[in-house]
């Protein structure tokens, strides 16, 4: 049987998975009148603001599917276009679930704390599946195509521009769609508590409040279509640059074995996205914490994952300790691979998940030092509390840096490149699960905001505040494994880079050392890029927030009965305004990494010549991932600290709700949303594209040669 | 004549300068009894700390010393002792002069502007003369003295052992003084605001506040002493790492010739102290600005610098066109040196200086967008202000990197790493001008302390407000010079680095390439010091400050009458408190640049052999300065702008003093302190220490091989 059926089969499993827990999530009941009046004008504005992210998007995407086509042909124009159509896709099927699960959430946990979690952990497993399921099969099926019906060598250059084209699909929609639903859900949340909170002193989702039905589709369209998005992204491109880099580098062993080898990756995906499925069910209450109920979905799903890799990798190569392969290490060192070394390398790779949960738990959980701090020296006030917390969010950057370290040295050390590789791939194995415990915030946060607005029971209330609490630890969990697995496959992307150099111009000799000056020229470029992105994402945010605040200001004034309860406000118009802000914000920031990479090419070149345009472009995908590592890290461990330290205080420490130390911590919260929400976990795309675009920019310019 | 002879007259003439205006200073009367006592607390107040803190960092200083006579010889360790003594000297000095003009300022403020303004930029400038002259005099007497009468050649290896010793030592003191004034600083001003304006609702400096004084000592330990020894250190490497990267690459030419090279950097800063002698006789105000009173000086010695150096230059080298010397470039080629091309170069550092100094101005003056911005966002709340205020921080790193990447790129061409290291060396000749300029700052926010704790007239304190808002752009300038400057010297440093290692181990075959995996750990790793490094220097802060608090509640509570204004509060306490707290918090964060590169090499060496160990050693030195960059920058003028947004609002705008927006810009004006004037400049000497550790390990290396 064809290796690849393998990957196949999984990938409609994640799919079924996907349409059979639509339907049981839909079967249940949706509340009161009030509440699905609430639930549908969510379920419409986050609809609306996809449909006009689409749009928008699409005009750029055709733009760039004509380029790629005229540089690169038809192939790689239809490898983007599944890239790309499916990154949406898998958006705008989670967040329609989203919307519909968030109510449900709300009405379950009327009954009991488990039901809330089952709905919402469901909901989000969906998105989870989807990520990893469509993933796999964008990748598998296209490639199975490629290889087994248009018969091309699995390392013909068509395949891997293909592969690095559907790559580039994925991460331009996914760079859109997390800016744009990240400015979308903060602009809509900061603007809400400011002149709700802050201002009008009605509580946090009073249906007084015209944003508030802003701030719940933000949930939607940033927290879940845009992370689903962006984990898409970060699926397809780590296994693509998987295949690719075996693809370019792998020199030992006939053509047989090359296929094998290119198809472990997908079917190491496929294997990890059955043990997630399994690992869905594992989530129940019993008589531990929320955390505790996830953890074990978590953890049954790597354990069963590393202990299966072993038997499948063996299916796959045959022997775990022949030699299969051989590809050049540093100098002229030559490396062995063995069934046995990749085994060990994708261990390496689920430890390091395992160690980045754990160390983001930390920083960010209520039930340790980091937090507890920042909600200490609340009590000091505004100022104490924001220093606190950027303490924490620079520290923060330091034990996953020493992980991702560790990790690299020994995977390196076993397998070379490719062991570096094998370490990313089983990482992003694990993304259905990981995508699961993230999109399962969004629906929690939405169910309390639904509960809050139809006036529900106060306990209904406490219990999605309880599973929103973990949504932000388990939110942040997802950032940190995302730009944690980046910062492996900048290595893997760069290795591309290289390699293909070589290939293309075998006549530039390009000097990547740090002494040549170039180098440092493009490190700094590059380190500079994670700055400015993450200062465009915090001004607009900024600035679309404050017009939230004008024209709910207005709607105050200019409707008395709001405030009184007697009147309606007019939510779609919040909602419209923040559309509109999100999508013009995005569109700038979005650019720039695509076109810095080229920019800097021939700026360099046109200044000191190819070679220096070479060196300079390859340093600036290194710099961008050198600094976008530690800015990504501290905004998002950063803001989920102070988010939840504000929930530590209301939890009744220092003061509780109302209490000053609580009013200082509202300010840290405030802070810490864009922080975590737009520009931190935009890095992650960016980096990615950055280097992917300058992956194009290399076979264009051969192809123009 | 000896050509080194210029450059030490130069020196002494800064001295006498120095010592000229310092008894100009101790002649102007220095006001009513009030204000004498109010002074004379805050200096035995500012000199105990100091005197604490070098008995602290002479317990380090002594086993440093040992082990560089241990391992380096006598020769080396002299150096060390002359670097760190006088980098005491100058911080110790500086201080002492500025915690005299302070009150004799308040005093000439009540006359008029322009004599406010005149004492306190006078004792700026005694400052700014040390640290320059004292520098230059450190490097060219010591040099004279290993060459002219030790009988050295200059570039023999006891001479640029003695140099990077003498470095070594000047840069040791500055991290603990940078930090541990820094440190002092800004948990006595936080510590003072948030109980005296936040709790307490009394004015800054108000006399019934016990940390007032604490925060007016703050002032001259931090911003003064501590910084004059950091300028004193980036002074000292700067030259010195030039004339090391001199004798260490140049191969052309004959022994004349290279001394005639390695003196240049000395002659150079030699013209720049008497340019900017020149220079301060002009800072008058006559119908502009007080920026535009300072700008006269500053651009009265740039501009006669850059115009002095072509006949300075021909003077020493004979002919501008003539080719002086070869020394290698990028791959085979070699770059020829000429009188010319290093002049351009010095051009291009000198107007580098200037693009820096107009960027800051931008970032941090209250009339351009940046600060206004801050202010506008502070009328939504103090959510706003900080999210703002951060967007503007990493905003403003993109401007300087461009200018930096375009100079070193220009710099490189005409000259390869020498004609970095001119850039750099005209950069640091400005030296005197930039510290006088910063300097001054403090010096007129302890007359406005000491004016309102006086009850002197109102105009008085408005007139030391006025002059304190320029100083608050000041500041930041000279720290984005230093750190640009710092940019420049880790290419030399890092080429200097690889020749030691070129010639320490040749047999050891080191691949700096980025496709190395140890080069991409060592990146990782370096960047991460300016991260943790910062997480302490933030958390440091706000501990102490934490304490300060505490202990004034307590007075408050304990002595009832301090707050009717009856009893004099117990000034000495808070002092002593601050003083002991910072010196214990500056230790460990002072030794994490000394301690990692050595831990690194050992590590990366027992795991993979020392030719990866000293690869990821190189790497470091780049990381640090690659992330130190934006970290540094961001802060500095982050904090900066701040700082301005909240003066622009007591200005009248947004509402003016005491309006919501005013709170608003309090808390980030709190937030800003720690990032501009502890965790953010600390940055530069950080950068330093770690490159001269490395640099001492290979030669320690090589001396145990």
């Amino acid at each position: 049987m064809n290796l690849l059926l393998i990957a196949i089969i999984c990938g409609v499993i994640a799919v079924l998975y996907g349409v059979v827990t639509t339907m049981q999530v839909l079967k249940a009941p949706a509340g009161n009148e009030r509440m699905r009046d609430i639930a549908s004008a969510v379920q419409e504005g986050a609809q609306a603001y996809l449909a006009r992210q689409y749009r928008t998007i699409a005009i750029v995407g055709v733009v760039v599917v004509a380029l790629v086509y005229y540089f690169l042909g038809p192939v790689s124009a239809i490898g983007f276009l599944i890239g790309a159509l499916l990154s949406g896709v898998t958006g705008f099927v989670g967040m329609n679930v989203s919307v519909r699960a968030n109510v449900r959430t709300a009405e379950a946990a009327r009954t009991s704390l488990q039901g809330g979690l089952t709905m919402a952990f469901r909901s989000g497993a969906i998105t989870g599946m989807l990520v990893a399921g469509l993933g796999l099969l964008a990748i598998s099926v296209f490639f199975y195509y490629l290889t087994a019906v248009a018969g091309h060598a699995p390392n013909d250059r068509v395949v891997v521009d293909a592969l690095v084209a559907l790559a580039f699909g994925a991460s331009l929609i996914s760079i859109f769609a997390r800016l744009g639903g990240g400015i979308f859900t903060k602009a809509a949340d900061v603007g809400a508590d400011l002149v709700g909170k802050v201002e009008a002193g009605i509580p946090e989702d009073d249906p007084r409040n015209p944003a508030t039905i802003a701030d719940n589709v933000g949930d939607n369209v940033g927290d879940c279509a845009g992370m689903a998005a962006d984990l898409f992204e970060t699926y397809v491109v780590t296994l693509g640059v998987t295949m690719v880099s075996i693809a370019l580098t792998v020199t030992g062993g006939d053509g047989e074995m090359l296929m094998k080898l290119m198809s472990l990756p997908l079917i190491i995906g496929g294997l990890c996205i059955v043990t997630s499925v399994i690992g869905t069910y594992m989530v129940r209450l019993g008589k531990g914490s929320i955390m505790g109920a996830l953890y074990k979905g978590f953890w049954t799903s790597a354990v069963l994952g590393a202990v299966l890799a072993y038997p499948v990798t063996q299916y796959v190569l045959g022997d775990m300790n022949a030699v299969v392969a051989s590809i050049p290490g540093v100098g002229d060192a030559e490396i062995q691979l063995t069934g046995m070394k990749l085994f060990y390398c994708m261990l390496i790779g689920l430890g390091l998940t395992g160690l980045l949960v754990w160390i983001t738990e930390y920083y960010t959980g209520t039930n340790y030092r980091p937090v507890q701090s920042i909600a200490k020296a609340s009590q000091t006030g505004h100022g104490t509390n924001v220093i606190q917390g950027l303490a924490i969010s620079l520290e923060s950057t330091a034990l996953p840096t020493v992980a991702i370290v560790i990790a690299v040295i020994a995977a390196y050390q076993l397998a070379g490149v490719i062991g570096v590789a094998f370490g990313a791939t089983s990482m992003l194995a694990m993304a259905g699960m990981v995508v699961a415990l993230d999109a399962y915030g969004p629906v929690t946060d939405n169910a309390g905001g639904i509960a809050e607005m139809a006036g529900l029971e106060e306990d209904v209330r406490t219990r999605t505040d309880a599973l929103d609490a973990v949504g932000n630890t388990t939110k942040a969990v997802t950032k940190g494994y995302a730009i944690g697995s980046a910062a492996l496959a900048a290595l893997v992307l760069f290795g591309a880079y290289t390699t293909d150099l070589r290939e293309f111009f075998p006549d530039v000799a390009v000097d990547f050392s740090l002494s040549n000056p170039y180098v440092i020229v493009g490190l700094l470029l590059g380190a500079l890029l994670p700055y400015s992105f993450g200062a465009f994402g915090m001004t607009a945010v900024g600035r679309a927030a404050g017009s939230v605040v004008e024209d709910v200001r207005q709607q105050f004034r200019d409707n008395p009965g709001i405030m009184e309860g007697t009147v309606r406000p007019n939510y779609g118009r919040t909602v419209d305004l923040v559309t509109k802000a999100a999508i013009r914000e995005m569109i700038l920031p979005s650019l720039l990494p695509v076109l810095t990479p080229i920019a800097v090419y021939f700026l360099i070149t046109l200044v000191a010549g190819q070679a220096s345009g070479f060196a300079a472009l390859g340093a600036l995908l290194l710099g961008v991932i050198v600094s976008g590592l530690f800015v990504a890290i501290s905004m998002t461990s950063g803001g989920g600290a102070w988010d939840n330290a504000k929930k530590y205080i209301e939890d009744g420490n220092y003061g509780g709700k109302g209490s000053e130390a609580h009013k200082a911590a509202v300010t840290g919260d405030t802070v810490g949303d864009p922080y975590k929400d737009t520009a931190g976990p935009a890095v992650n795309p960016m980096i990615k594209i950055t280097n992917i675009v300058a992956l194009l920019l290399l076979a264009a310019l051969a192809a123009a040669h």
